[in-house]
């Protein structure tokens, strides 16, 4: 079985459980206050231009998620996000359960716009009644989406200004940041991000690391005491160092990018080849993510061979699947594949 | 200026300030344990048939509510209800603010079905992933809806049975519970409620109060410590005779259903006014409020003499207003509104 | 049997009721947003000599304390209390639910002491681990206390300055504050509670109201926004007027002061009778409430005649009880009971 | 430098590592639904002779703490706890972060006795008021404590017969719960916390693991839903597998109970050689942890060649200092501690 369903499904790449084996033995301190830590910053810090952000380790994404929102909001406000966004349909609640209602925008693409948010935020103060409701306190985002696309330099900007003008914080969730920098049509780099956001994620779990993401803080009202509610949270992990020692193998010799990069080639190999048998595809994606819309007999067909995710029926014989290509997606694996369609194996 | 703007603009029914005065010097224990709390329990429970129920009085609807679903679900259950529901848009966020998720679905009139119900738990236990999403643990109607529709006792019977089958709570906010028992359509009585409902409000604020919400407490499940959690969420008013007494009153010689009676009457004759006007209503409301849709130009020349509350507008040229009926409303005020309509005065 | 037992044991002065009954028809905006709040604001900031100070009315004392501790605390702060404090014993946890930890520092007559609060600072932040702990961001006082016991202007002077300095909210509950500010040992005026307290409370509930608390805000960083918390926690109520009508009744011609002023004297001369027949204080309080240490079969012969609250056995003979002065109590009453004290009649 | 300040500095255990990498390529099921897990669990059944348990792997015990009370309380309960309990000192209040309070009782040894438990349960209920107040809902222990301390197994079994009569919930937070087991005074097996708890927990992060805590649920009441709770609180890891494959690694051939007994020994021997320098014990730890009352100057000598953790001064020339064993301390650097201290070297 060659397996293309997840990306998340293997460890780490090797050269992160080789910086854990070398220094297993070393006694540190714990709770992030360890020498890895402090490299690991001092790296994401230059890789993000961004000299004074500050940059916390958190294990996962939902933790990452709730810990920030929560850290930006007053009691009585909530965050605007696309309505398939993350935090509104596959945290269990997380940020309500931190008091906060998500208020959920239309998608278009995975995406919201600038003048969505303006608009909500109009809305709400035009109202006689807005103390009776969520007052709009943040903006979430993911870049790339849940389903692989990205937001262009320009809606980010856009994105951005609105924030600052209406006072809201914008948080960008970058679970798969690398396999949106890497990606072929992308225009934002991790200094926009840094440079346009009050605080954005850069996953790991997802892009080479056994799990981790960090979070970047560039707004100063952000930052003070923010391990207090991490440790509050949960998430401030005991051997802090373990996360430290993950990023810093991932941001030494630009490895994060060069496994991000490897993997979007491979699937935008797979896009072609989805293409090339006239298959739609669900989402326009540039990542390594593909959503292609393949005949239900021709899935049955693959799924002998290769594992890959159900997405939705699209009609009486169609299904959108996922393909995911990742650190540890062989060429082997893929040129496979795409012979198999192309000789009408599959 | 003659007043039809809310249904809570005045103070009380006479028969309340009077009950008021009467005991203003007698020293009653605090905390709802008085003997005016113990009759109007008596009264109500008597009036729902329910000699079982446990009744509690809060001072106010969105704490009623909150504290409701707050006792009845787990950390990760959220609650059902229209996507228009109270909870989900005019209370600030307040159930999100105990931990707990709104899961809105799209309303009709006001209303969902159990149908959608159904529909919404079937769907969350076929995806894989439902430990990722919230659960749902309860629905909340309000019937009358905050347009005035109501379930009828047919629709109630089929949510109430599917939220058995399902496992859910079923709370029915009964802000305006009084216009609903007297309108015209409606075919539900307490005694439906208390065998149908887990539990459910009977409002006094809207209905001849200066304030108060009764909670009817019916399912075993929900009655132990209650008393604890309205205390912790400030819900236990000191005074809590203060709420008794108003139910007392309301009770007695059935003047909470007279009152409403009264007002839903005299609602029917402005929207049947309304209607003989050639003027559309925009939610079709046989209870106490009324939401005609009228020429601007006319609501420009009925402001000068009337107060309503602006709604929205329908198209460029008219508006839908909302006239209430209450305790207080004359039939003075009506009969000159509808001559002047008549008239072609206004 | 003549009352001692509360001061909220009955409704409220007849001035109160007058002002609700002559409005009671009129129709007014909900929610606060009415002119007899705005005029009773206006004299609570006269009052107060606070010109700039946001004054809102809640319902009641646990909803005031635990809406305006969440509105000054960060999710990882806590409230420095007194031990005996109410918030920490009396409240069901009410400030716990809304995610913030009751820090408690120990008592002497009920109160606490700058020195204590600088101590507590200095240790939490002296700990390596401090981000491991609550951190302390708020102070809260009461005065009166729960005993009767005031604290005086320099004790509040050291304390405020304590705040400031240490970058703390102090918010001081005045459930209370008429008996307090017309004590006879008092040096603290509604003035001094404004210049020298970020937001303190004035008790309506057991100083002539039916209900009600005024919370004043003095400093800038509270008052954004403090109405949608309101909102969210079921603390804003409908008829808002119910509440601004019997402040304004209460601030006119000085009502509130006056009430507080002869229930103080009556309470005195109590006090003097219970020493005169050698029965000590358990706190020495110059207010409205007197616990005396009574022998236990004299408190059976009084229980006869005069209601009273039981407070804490002192010894095997002895119990220590509460008798209270309010607007409600006679001084027929007094008299009676100070006679029958003075000739061995009790 | 040797060093002994912590039992959790280092990484793993190798045979953890050894695993971790055996199956990094592996592409498994995320969340805790691998096969690793399901053979860890197992595992852990077995230890527990608890074959109807439920296993769920954590990463940490902050997290697994919060959730687990959070799990077991209704909103109005809070947890009984020794005063220096974990939950009460060291957590940034993340029990009160879920809405509920922490409630306190003096520790001897830092333990509570079933005494303590049934008092606190009977002062609550006798008391009025007690609607007014926190309801004991859970009972919180650590076994061994954060001082090294072991409840005996007559104490488990007097504190489980009490929460049962009194309801309440009975949590063993067993974070080196290895060390406890093997100690020489242990009298309680994993099989008595099963029998005996409705829930506990066994600590990897100290005993051997990179990270991770297995929850063991006894008590059928706690089982339904709660990896719904998991995934809202952030603890449910993406690449469970991570967690599973570590208690596997322990459990197999019994390793992590070799590897706590040989610390518990090499602690036994620093407690003696402490002893015969006629150095008292802080606590009386015959666990993993020593906490010995050492001369200030000797301290100072130490540190030039030895790491331990600074805990409180005692007098003005000497303080208690904590030395830890864990799998990672090597014999040779107990030898060469006890030899220094045995010459005068130290």
């Amino acid at each position: 079985m060659l397996r293309f369903e997840s990306d998340y499904g293997e460890g780490a790449h090797p050269r992160v459980l080789e910086l854990l084996a070398a220094s297993n033995l070393e006694q540190t301190p714990g709770y992030g206050e360890d020498h890895y830590c402090e490299e690991a910053r001092e790296l994401i810090r230059k890789a993000c231009s961004a000299p004074d952000a500050d940059v916390h380790f958190l294990v996962g994404g939902t933790q990452a998620n709730f810990v920030v929102i929560e850290a930006a909001l007053k009691p009585w406000q909530g965050a605007l996000c696309a309505d398939n966004g993350h935090i509104n349909v596959h945290e269990t609640g997380a940020v309500e359960a931190t008091g906060h209602k998500v208020l959920p925008l239309p998608a278009h693409d995975g995406k919201i716009s600038a003048e969505q948010i303006r608009e909500a935020c109009a809305e709400h103060y035009a109202d006689d009644s807005h103390e009776h409701m969520v007052q709009p306190g943040l903006v979430y985002l993911s870049s790339p989406t849940e389903f692989g696309t990205l937001y262009a330099k320009e809606e980010l900007q856009a994105i951005s200004q609105a924030c600052r003008e209406l006072g809201l914080t914008l948080f960008v969730d970058g679970a798969r940041m690398g396999y949106g920098l890497m990606s072929e049509v992308n225009d934002v780099t991790l200094a926009d991000f840094a440079a346009l956001c009050d605080v954005f994620t850069i996953g790991g779990t997802k892009v080479g690391a056994l799990f981790g993401e960090a979070v970047v803080i560039a707004s100063p009202a952000l930052k003070k005491d923010f391990r207090y509610l991490m440790k509050q949270r949960g998430a401030m992990l005991a051997k802090g160092r373990l996360l430290g020692l993950q990023f810093l193998a991932l941001f030494q010799d630009n490895l994060y990018f060069r496994i991000a990069k490897r993997a979007d080639e491979l699937a935008m190999r797979l896009r072609q080849a989805f293409t090339e048998q006239g298959w739609p595809l669900l989402y326009d994606s540039f990542t390594n993510q593909q959503f292609p819309i393949i005949p239900d007999d021709v899935l049955q067909r693959l799924s002998e061979t290769y594992s890959f995710s159900f997405w939705q029926k699209t009609d009486a014989t169609h299904s959108a699947v996922r393909f995911c290509a990742s650190w540890a997606t062989t060429e082997e694996a893929v040129n496979q594949l795409i012979a198999d369609l192309s000789n009408n194996r599959a």
